[in-house]
């Protein structure tokens, strides 16, 4: 299906950007995709603020101009107008319990994962919460942040012991969520699935194996 | 509406409880509602781990016994089953503009407020994130709350200035945490809307005044 009138500004790093670029795929939805340039910090021009004026990656721009930030309101957005093969849900009880699930994975996995991140990397100095404002690197936090991220990891173990997908049944935008938040832990971290979390390895083929998981 | 089906397992005194107790209100939606004693630690017993794994107010329980945790997935339940009175958008664009808006109200204000008073009252201590596992109180945080809380106002006053409610020209979700993250800066850290923030202290007392804010 091709949406050329969307254009989505994102980065091929950013996590975040991944997120959506999996969910696009799996939905077959084709958007004309315009790179935005961290290193040369792009995010920070003028030009990006006009359209986004958080500074973060990525955006959704619709075909009269509305723009649209924050991972889960692109998905919302994608999903309303292309409800084909559907990744947030279908009955009302599902639309809840995918949106927890994602929730979930993002709070305890993706968050914890971007916190550690950020409040280690040199290059993200004065820069430990992405936004419009500048905070400063806390080191504590990266401790605390291998505690969670262990702590996700366990949870989600437990969780993938008893159903086949985060959500349930089916594969959904939990389980991207939770496949990226693993992904960058792996390369940013050196935090991959522990060994013997075999609920989880058993998943991560499954998922990491399907087509848009390349995005 | 009555709902006698739905149970909502919630706390008078959370802030993530009084979100859903607004919208309820908002939409006419009557439940039932099962106070959880926080003093008490009712929230970490056996009977109500069973109910949510990760130990927090609200839930909302289904008929069928389903529960939904995360304030944002059991708005998405009530307005999938209770469509009237809308408050997440009706169109796919406004779906998604609101979605953006009450996860940045969430984020930049909601999550700012919470995570300095959990990282700052004695009686938290050690339960510094909400959820199944215990981190330490990092002081840092609280020093880095109030400078976040104080950009949030900043933000939310420039929006304000543009719109008559928070997503745009409608009463929304976005509203909602945006009002309950205000009054609990307010209760808990004696940080209300700054003097001179004109556009916010007008929608304060706009929305504080409808009849679901007494919730």
């Amino acid at each position: 299906m091709s949406a050329d009138q969307l254009k989505l500004y994102e980065s091929s790093g950013s996590p975040n950007s991944r997120r959506v670029r999996i969910f696009l795929a799996e939905k077959g939805i084709c958007v004309l995709r315009i790179p935005v340039d961290l290193g040369a910090k792009e995010q920070f021009s003028e030009a990006y603020i006009r359209i986004n004026p958080r500074q973060v990656v990525p955006t959704l721009v619709l075909g009269d101009g509305t723009a649209i930030g924050e991972v889960p309101a692109i998905f919302r957005y994608l999903e309303e107008a292309y409800p084909n093969t559907p990744l947030l849900g279908t009955t009302p009880k599902d639309k809840a319990l995918v949106t927890m699930w994602e929730r979930r994975m993002e709070l305890e996995g993706f968050a914890a994962v971007m916190e550690t991140v950020r409040n280690k990397i040199p290059g993200l100095k004065g820069r430990a919460i992405a936004g419009a404002h500048d905070y400063e690197q806390i080191p504590a936090l990266v401790e605390r942040g291998r505690r969670r991220i262990l702590d996700f990891y366990a949870d989600l173990d437990a969780r993938l012991a008893t159903v086949p997908f985060v959500a349930g049944d089916h594969f959904s935008a939990a389980d991207i969520t939770a496949l990226v938040a693993i992904d960058f832990a792996t390369k940013a971290l050196d935090l991959g699935i522990p060994d013997g979390n075999e609920a989880t390895s058993q998943w991560y083929k499954k998922v990491a194996a399907r087509a848009g998981a390349a995005s």
